[in-house]
């Protein structure tokens, strides 16, 4: 089984309007509310891949209440620990004529220290039968600096690795605290080690403790680099669609691959890359298009000199 | 006691960002939920005024929870009808930069028949308490072309006026039922009667058995036309800030006075232009400013040639 752990969960929800125009007033159809953060939605793509899953998270209030009839609709396995503090809201405007999406997130409020501590109770309880553990997403501002080197703690004393897809210093305490895989962006990469260079910036998290870095470029494809390989995964021409969530469909196929006790960053490359590119072609952050097993025949596999490594679009 | 119909309520959410970018992710603060339509706002002032209210309205589904708590701890007295359809949403977003505020108004769903015939037997069991009857905002699409007649002619039956603020041809439609006072718009008068000339227009309605029109104008301030007067009422300066709820603030300015027994046109104007001008200066629908007894001061009334009445915008 995966677990996964959404530590700033979210009710999503999307409207859709002809012509987003600031200052305007616009009529739209009843918005769509899902279940989201990070977690949640490699939990979802993990689970439509026909995968055990099982996604921890807090709810808390009215927008709680509707955040988990949702996700109890959806058929994602899941156990919610009540928390008092409301669930954040994240909202979502899809302007139809231009195709783009304004986004809104509502910063999320910070449980207690008790509330934390059940969260990790929870995660303690279910590890046993966990094949891997994943920790996506942001924290509530406020959230204690020590829970995520605690989860990730717990992960490896039980023997499960642990896949973490954070930002800022976050990140670099998830490697000190020997996270097994981490995905950040090249931006989030370069924001928090201070290193301009991205195999650079890889090299120090895999210096500090992980075992692999997969890095998404975007357009430009992901990097998987580990203490030996480099490794440059992309498609021809890049998709157009949503970006939302792509991420979290590459931490997805990390997950299904290393329950299953794979460990070659080469076919892990490959199926992130996959994943993320499928889950462009989809409208909702937490699902991917059937045609993913096709675009993975297409995704072009090099392994560029180290030293001499850029990507495309930087 | 001022009893008020909402007939497409929503539960309001607002939230506010430094900068809105369209296309852009911005982090917020959690938005604030309030439970909103026209007929809410123009009981709210009202309530907040001293004045005996009470708010006639729909809710159903989880949406409809969230609006009724919210309302319930407002203190606004109300009489909810259960609905099987979700009480729509209405979201803003302000840009703290710019002052201007972005609008997403779901359309709502109309209730069956058979609830709609509960809020109808709602309002006729508070009528005989009732000393003015307010029907106020849009109504769903879909809903039956007779259900706003019906409302007004239960209120005439029960000899209590009605004020109707309604637009497209339920404008009309509200002028044949014999609705007491009507308070569109210069664009909706326009728009509903094909008639450009806002006081002839605004007499047509009175020829269809209105008493009274408030015509609002915008920065220009407010008309009143009955079958003898006119009267124009603005302020020398319009006033900066939030136009949302100021023709609700002028409604229930009138709603008040009726219920006082007061039929005369100019002193009716005179308070609704300032209760509308004393919500622009609050930065949510369904307040006003306690400045409005000095704006009421302020206000200059003149008794233009009806032949010759331009307003100053158009």
């Amino acid at each position: 089984m995966i677990l996964t752990v959404t530590p700033n969960p979210a009710l999503d929800l999307t409207w859709r309007v002809d012509r987003l125009v600031e200052g305007g007033t616009h009529r739209a159809d009843a918005g769509i509310a899902r279940a989201g953060g990070k977690g949640l939605n490699v939990a979802r793509v993990a689970h439509a891949e026909g995968e055990q899953v099982l996604a921890v998270t807090t709810t808390g209030g009215r927008v709680g209440e509707e955040f988990a009839a949702e996700l109890g609709a959806s058929g994602v396995p899941h156990a919610l620990v009540p928390v008092a503090a409301e669930t954040r809201r994240s909202i979502a405007v899809v302007d139809e004529a231009l195709g783009d999406t304004t986004i809104i997130n509502e910063r999320g409020m910070n449980p207690s220290d008790v509330e934390w501590a059940a969260v990790l109770g929870e995660v303690v309880e279910r590890l046993p039968s966990a094949r891997v553990l994943v920790i996506s997403g942001s924290l509530p501002p406020g959230a204690p600096d020590a829970l995520l080197p605690m989860l990730i703690a717990v992960g490896k004393d039980a023997g499960v690795p642990v896949i973490a897809d954070t930002s800022g210093p976050a990140l670099l305490r998830a490697a000190d605290a020997g996270a097994t895989v981490l995905k950040p962006n090249a931006a989030e990469l370069a924001d928090a080690t201070g290193i301009a260079d991205p195999v650079e910036g890889a090299r120090s998290l895999i210096d500090r403790g992980a075992e692999l870095v997969l890095l998404s470029l975007g357009a430009d494809g992901m990097l998987a680099v580990t203490a030996s390989a480099l490794v440059h995964a992309r498609l021809d021409e890049p998709l157009a669609g949503n970006p939302t969530g792509a991420g979290d469909a590459g931490v997805a196929a990390c997950a299904v691959l290393y329950a299953a006790g794979v460990r070659d960053p080469e076919q892990i490359l490959r199926r992130a890359t996959a994943w993320s590119a499928a889950a462009v072609l989809m409208p909702l952050a937490g699902d991917i298009s059937p045609r993913w097993t096709a675009l993975e025949q297409q995704i072009r596999v090099t392994h560029p000199d180290p030293s001499s490594f850029r990507p495309a679009s930087s």
